[in-house]
């Protein structure tokens, strides 16, 4: 299932309009076409309707955001949704900022959002209006774990329902849900916090995944937090001596660009909770 | 006469000014100081004169343009060519927006570019105003082939010949002429198109070499386009085990910095048309 | 002294509120990271003091500086000054244009800073309204070598008794000083300067160490200079054949991750000026 998720991104090779941050806009691009598909960056008010209408999926990022952003985000969101096009929306520091906090809520409220994916922090801060102390991180406070998993999964869930949304929340326990199915997915590992942007690609992955998988989103986003988080793994064990976060970060891209449909199925760990 | 032109840059060491992107500044950068020359980007309307009246050369590319943007390059533009430093091109994305489209043109024509570089649905929009589903990337149907290759020589010399300036086509096999020779390049290798900016890069590398052979600039434009192509080989001859496109980004930057004349002149592959 | 600056960024993990480049953007995150901090990157005026609120330093580096991103520095720095949260000014390209180097003076009067962290060219902007014609390098011409030694610490601490703030100077000899005691470092390769943004990285981890060393930011300040430094030295020793400039920035950032404070003990080299 989620290895048939990875093969029809590499055959359909779907192009992916990212409104983004120009923190990790390089790697969200290098990451697109390591999973085979093929990226556009494009921001300004001018332009964004029309590279909406030529691309399969629309990925929002509400990272180093400004105003001419938000202004791009709202036009290139209603072409998306008047188009019938997938919309990812990362909420990048939610949180952390009263600007940011707004402007994810506003567009989860005026755009039809496909997948909602970020961190638990994140994710209450659209959900409760929490202030986190955290920047871009997930607060420790919040963080999912073997104990409080069973409450993490309902309240998520309860935030898929009430937004008509899948949540794709990651941390050490990732959690991807439409309110009704959830999985819980158990890759990656926690030397991934030490590089800037692994969530903006996962949330470039997961536009690509849906875009090329319209009938099959759940299992989509799915596959593509178990891409990410098993990456993660098959490019730890490329480390050699002297390696740090810069070395992996590269290592990481390339163990997507490496994947296939029979990796993925064998290295995916997540369980299924009804 | 290509490795004299490589020699030339480590010599003269040009400082570039570029009015680019923010997906692949960084690797702009850091190519540039690879080939020996000095990069500054600096794009706000406020600036970008006094930053051309510095440099030797100007390195226009229109990815994630915007208003701000815009203005810089017209302002910047019109001082490089009061000051005859040499301008390059690079219509990223033309085709896949009216905005890109129109604002490529327009420079095309108000100001005196030395060399437009770009892929060939790029330089097709320029010439017809055609557009292009496919992005930033060639659209399939417009590929240079062995097939076409003539018909595709004739094209882009005229394209030359109406706009009097270098045009640098690159894909699977690549185009330089001025509008009377050309020179066909055979050198890369298609993994490159894995990889976020190369085509950038390669601007870049045109503007420097340029602006250090002002006497000859298509031979400089010329060894430019053989030097990343042949980069791609000897980069991809370093590939270990797990390697992907992330690592093979590093390599090709890595390959330039360590060319040298003799390495060039052996490496490229290209032919003369009359 | 220096080893134990190191730890207590390990320990204390700052949030550091960046506002800075695209171009070397992701680097700054990415060695933040690597230091043991934590980075934000935000510059829309509608959201920096929220930010700043919640981080522990601000680093202000004005490299592709903007109307927008002025405005931003403003009310970041004075909302720093009111809540005493240390500041870093790195004055990228200072006496390249008029707009950046009246930009910088204006930041120095009208913020307090902490640390000004530029090389000897962008310094002798500041200080004298020099114009340089080397873009964001050091003027050859400026250069701080063997010879002229003691007037370059001579001239900076006088610098930094003018401005009330320690400075940090770097080139082939480094210079740091809060206008009193002075020390010169000796660590690095001159392979660094073929990668950009050493410099941008330099400031964003002097703001780490400052941050997380309020009571001693002079000892902080000079162990972000023998780190980084260090790290080059440590970087280079894992290059490999084929390897250039794009692998040794990789290296670097990587030899900042593994650094403890043993090895930054044993391996910095300073020498101190009464």
């Amino acid at each position: 299932m989620i290895g048939e998720c990875l093969e029809r991104v590499r055959k359909i090779k779907p192009l992916i309009h990212n409104i983004t941050n120009y923190v990790t806009a390089n790697d969200v691009a290098n990451v697109l076409l390591a999973c085979g598909a093929s990226p556009i960056m494009a921001d300004s008010p001018k332009e964004v309707e029309d590279i909406t209408a030529i691309c399969k999926g629309l990925n929002i990022n509400i990272g180093t955001l400004n105003e001419q952003k938000k202004e791009a985000i709202m036009l290139a969101g209603r072409k998306a949704n008047e188009l019938g096009k997938p919309v990812v929306l990362d909420p990048v520091g939610a949180g952390s900022s009263l600007n940011r906090t707004e402007t994810a809520r506003w567009i989860l409220e005026n755009i039809e959002i496909d997948v909602v994916r970020g961190n638990i922090s994140e994710i209450k801060a659209l959900a409760l209006g929490s202030i986190s102390q955290s920047g871009v991180d997930a607060n420790t406070l919040d963080e999912v774990t073997e104990k409080n998993i069973e409450d993490a999964v309902d309240f998520i869930r309860d935030f898929s329902l009430n937004h008509r949304c899948i949540s794709v929340v990651t941390g050490n326990i990732d959690i991807v849900t439409d309110g009704d199915i959830a999985y819980t997915v158990y890759n990656g590992r926690k030397e991934m916090r030490s590089i800037t942007g692994i969530g903006c690609q996962l949330s470039g992955l997961t536009c690509a995944y849906i875009s090329a998988n319209l009938e099959n989103k759940l299992d989509a986003a799915l596959a593509a937090v178990a891409l990410i988080g098993f990456a993660g793994e098959k490019g730890w064990s490329y480390m050699q001596e002297g390696d740090g976060n810069a070395a992996y970060r590269s290592r990481i891209i390339d163990a997507v660009y490496n994947m296939n449909k029979e990796m993925l199925e064998e290295g995916a760990k997540y369980k299924i909770w009804q």
